[in-house]
């Protein structure tokens, strides 16, 4: 381990920035976040929301996004969707005409509990009709689905390490706009910690943070974007992703069992599968581990109801041939 | 790497709760933070914190402790020591009396700016005689040096991995007493992400936190915390490192150098040593470097008159000597 004050960390931090910034199609800032994607959350909230936003919800991280700015003393407007469908551009440009006074909008990109893709690129245009800071959680998105930050206007967009990046958990990375960080600029009481202000000084200054980095996970990452860039790019990456995907899709369809969010929603990175008659989806769960395989369990208001198989990090697709067989061995 | 809600996280969690809080003498709950310590820092303020505290700066770090009381938005009553000197129990005395309303009071333990231990244990008492909350930046003091959290009660008191416990950063440890838990559960706008009532109910329930946590730097640390154990426990390690450092001292002596603080509280886990005549403090950093030995540059006020040698983590002491031959070599 090395000093993050060394010129060994200044030179990582350096690298691992731009090739985010590369992966993310942006010229802002990226920052490194010693934290989980929630505390960008956080961030979002107390560097760029004086008093009012709107929170769009589709599960249980959307519902977090909301506990997040009320527990920070925020006004949260709701926009909530019905259970496994997407929040629509009408849905989204109506209520926007009725609180004309929120200062940004949340969005959960990618749903992970319940399986389901936002139409982000849709949705940002009508926030920005409206004028509004765009925040996006990107944390089990980013790496796995499309993500063009500059093009699509997005504030600040977050995610973890350990999700589709594949890197053990302790990291966040987030870009934060120009934009975004005038009202940083502006923010009373935002804290220290996750003060953007801050890490736009020390990432010019230092090449670092204004706290100690976890330098394992950005090593790590920076490996990981590396590999992505040597093995042909992002693109290649998203396409290898999306064909796993269709694997999983045609084989749980081929087991008689369907995907649970609105057909053409279904999310890339995470396949949410309704439980078949008569078992459980933390039984489905149980069967699978006892057999070697770590799905994930149906999360929050789906949790009895369904199952969740993962489709972000190193899997290869062999893995996910033997996946489906015992699949279907353990729901025979 | 395994998921950090799965039974292995579970089990790895416990331990290193329960292998802390026997480290640190106490039966108080023991949080693991996916941050640095700064952000223990920030979560003692807003979690403990309606309007006032008191900070005791006898460096950078103390400084820090007031920028982060600002920054969320608190009075803070500064109590600064001569640049070198501790804190006294008859000025903390004075100032608590002079300052009856303040909620906490802020004690950076060791200062490793200045390379200084203040007498904690003495300022335990003065805090507690004023009925106040105690918070204790251990940073750089948790590993290395005596801390008996029940016994001195303090309320909350923190650390890092990558100090005295060596391992890689991106983990912060911190003890939480019923009485800063009771002032959490009334506090307002106290956000999401360092809610202490969140990571009391996440460990309860879960055996885990609200958001993901660093998972390799826990299994490194809950290693290390077993090695200590192995090897005879907490006080045969704290001896291990204060002969280490009565090496580096004389040593250091030997070859005509002095301490920076004053004589008595230095501290034991950073030697900050005056440069000598003619040579700044950067250009011995640098010589040494030159050598293959990563000492410390001076830190703020005192950059240009200091270098810093660490006795933190695993170093042997074969390496100290080595160390010292080189320092007399390059300053010659």
């Amino acid at each position: 381990m090395f000093s993050h004050r060394s010129k060994e960390y200044k030179e990582l931090h350096q690298q691992t920035v731009q090739r985010l910034q590369k992966f993310l199609e942006t010229e802002n800032n990226v920052f490194l976040s010693p934290s989980s994607g929630s505390g960008v959350m956080e961030a979002t909230v107390r560097n760029c929301v004086e008093r009012k936003m709107l929170c769009c919800i589709t599960g249980e991280f959307g519902k977090r996004y909301a506990e997040v700015g009320e527990s920070n003393g925020k006004i949260v407007e709701r926009l909530e969707a019905e259970l496994g469908k997407p929040i629509t551009q009408e849905s989204l440009d109506e209520k926007l005409s009725s609180v004309p006074d929120v200062e940004a909008v949340a969005i959960t990109y990618n749903e992970t509990s319940v399986g389901l893709l936002n139409p982000l690129p849709k949705l940002a245009k009508v926030v920005k009709k409206h004028g509004k800071l765009l925040f996006v959680d990107a944390v089990s998105a980013m790496g796995g689905v499309e993500l063009k930050v500059d093009e699509w206007k997005i504030d600040v967009c977050f995610a973890s390490s350990q999700k589709c990046f594949g890197v053990p958990p302790g990291l966040a990375v987030a870009n934060v706009s120009e934009e975004a960080l005038e009202r940083s600029a502006r923010a009373k009481n935002k804290g220290w910690y996750f003060d953007f202000k801050l890490y736009e000084k020390y990432q010019e200054k230092e090449s670092g943070t204004h706290m100690t980095p976890p330098i394992p996970q950005i090593l790590a990452l920076n490996k990981e974007l590396e590999l992505i860039e040597a093995e042909g790019g992002k693109h290649k990456r998203l396409k290898f992703c999306f064909k796993r995907m269709q694997k999983i899709k045609e084989g749980v369809e081929g087991l008689g069992l369907s995907l649970f969010p609105q057909r053409g929603y279904e999310s890339p990175t995470v396949a949410c599968v309704n439980a078949p008659r008569g078992i459980s989806g933390p039984e489905v769960y149980e069967r699978m581990r006892g057999r070697g395989f770590e799905l994930a369990k149906g999360y929050g208001e789906l949790k009895e109801r369904t199952f969740r198989i993962g489709n972000m990090g190193h899997i290869r697709p062999e893995d996910i041939d033997e996946m489906l067989r015992t699949l279907g061995e353990v729901l025979r």
